[in-house]
């Protein structure tokens, strides 16, 4: 029973995007679950957009229907594209909003989506989300196959610079992915890339960012004295930069696209 | 089966005010199924709340139950009211707020609420969203018919200015209606009143804008040079002053209620 | 049939956080039915935190869960626990954000929750809500025994500054507990302790907040005068300090955990 749909927008929750969206997908489906993950994405920011699905769509259960409509290129060339990534669904555009699914997931089928007649008409220049995505996550819920909505691709886009730049043996360039709510700020600097953060005796290391530099790795926010910057192993998977109860962005004065450079030793 | 409840309020969701309405519908109907329209409608602003149902109401299933509580008479004279109006029910106060809703739909019912056994006692005199509509659309939902909760009446209120004035054949003087997240202006020139908006040959016109004067039709927001303010026909079925990857808004320094001049030749 | 959670945190709505708690609920149990009461209280703010779940839970149906993440000592020392309390249950951490709750029900379970056999692992240290609180939730409505998930506690946290002190037959020192969207300053003032404002004749009575006086009761906003600062009694059943349409907030310059003394005669 695949009647879930998970919905990531650019389009905040002051207007009425969001629920003529919701509209449209239970007018094709009553019985669709629609859970909202963010409305809240950096406008325009594909790299946002990225990030936020990527930290959550692996909790969701199987068959999940994940719609991402993070979309500056709406009504120009970009292609609408429905992913089946593992075990998920997606439903969006082809920026590259989809870049970390691509990398962590082991079998990707990437469709151009051109069945028309399950679009809802006429279809606006400028509100897919409504038009094109919607319509598409709610009959993928009523259970219609994948490849009725259009014949799989290859050159599908990603986003090159996600990842850092190792250097040498004992430097890497990155940069901040995002700031959080609460001013945590999430590096690209990934466990996966560096397992040695969660080794018993992490290495020693220096960050370098907007001047400062930082050295301090710590297991929890408690442990940071009042207002000391440092870093942690976050929950989603990567190296953060935080301070106890308060805001390294603003310590810092960093924040998303920053550059940082990870040396050790 | 009618178990859809909308909600579009001007409470926030800082607050507990959303949370406590959704507890008393579900103590009612169990089975209600909650969507948020939006709760972040401009504070006391009856024409943004009018306008935010009216461009999503359409979308969703025949018996949707919308309930709108943007309600700053609360606890004064101001009716609490039911309206059916084509598929739909709406549930809110007397001050206008569905008038987009009686231009639209052509059966039109509204009743004033006046069955206080279905209320939530004691009934407060400064949340009525908790206390009526939010028990009076869960009975909805439940199978009660509608004229169990009050008279029909004709005297209801109706939002006045919120069509243009047609001041010759060439020159129609309106609004902005509201500046959306991005900072597009959504203006009251609907393509219904213009549909030459959307002929293959759109006619050549001025919009005159806080001493700025724009006069492209372009169809998509990529389309736009950077910085520039171009007209499209918005989703929404309204012209829109719009700018590619920016805020019009921000640009033209414009927002809700400002004065826009429409002149074609 | 226990299948409603509510969902209350500080997290904000621009990141991943919630989404990856929904969906890990969800993997549990895909018919768990699930309510977002707020993601916006005051970040760390536990008072915050008690007086938003306190305002919303009493209205939900017997039975529901209440996961409450305002969680600044996450991955330390604080333990998290389930609350049953009169017909409700509560899943977050010991630092007193039930203890409205507790104040206010008879029947209180305070369990110190220990079952990691329940959690998602590797159990972060830094996102309980994700890694403990959400699977705890979620196994509740599965219907698992609460006294499966750990032993009761005596010597759970409560908040002991959150009511008035009493200073003489006619004088209370109290505080403002929160300034809500509107600008309305909710004080701890409750009618339960001040039944008198609730009395058809109102007692007179003097508020002192930041060097200012206020003498007037209203039972509505709509009675008062433009910019004119006055006291209601609250839907929230506490005396508020409000402005017709309008923020008090602002007029006073005044915000939470600001002092305000009431006297009588």
């Amino acid at each position: 029973m695949r009647n879930l749909i998970t919905i990531t927008t650019d389009f905040g929750v002051r207007d009425h995007f969001v629920g003529a969206m919701k509209g449209v997908i239970l007018a094709i489906n009553p019985d669709a679950n629609l859970l909202d993950i963010s409305h809240d994405v950096a406008s325009f920011s594909v790299v946002d957009g990225a990030f936020t699905i990527a930290q959550a769509y692996a909790y969701f259960p199987p068959d999940t229907v994940h719609m991402v409509v993070v979309d500056p290129g709406v009504g120009g060339e970009r292609r609408p594209i429905l992913v089946q990534a593992g075990r998920h669904f997606f439903v969006g555009p082809d920026n590259g909003v989809f870049s970390f699914i691509y990398e962590r997931e082991e079998r990707i089928t990437v469709r151009h989506i051109t069945a028309a007649h399950y679009f809802l008409q006429p279809v606006s220049r400028t509100f897919h989300g409504r038009d094109i995505f919607s319509p598409i996550a709610a009959w993928l819920t009523k259970g219609i196959e994948a490849s009725k909505f259009g014949e799989p691709i290859s050159d599908y886009q990603r986003i090159v610079s996600l990842n850092p730049t190792i250097e040498s043996e004992k430097r890497a360039r990155g940069m901040v992915l995002k700031a959080d709510k609460f001013g945590n700020l999430i590096t690209n600097f990934s466990i996966a890339l560096f397992p040695q953060f969660v080794q018993p005796q992490p290495p020693v290391f220096r960050l370098d960012i907007r001047g400062q530099q930082l050295t301090r790795l710590r297991q929890t926010f408690g442990e940071g004295a009042p207002g000391e910057v440092f870093a942690i192993v976050g929950s989603s998977g990567y190296l953060e930069l935080v301070c106890n109860n308060a805001a390294a962005s603003q310590a810092l004065n960093a924040g998303s696209g920053d550059d940082i450079v990870l040396t050790f030793g």
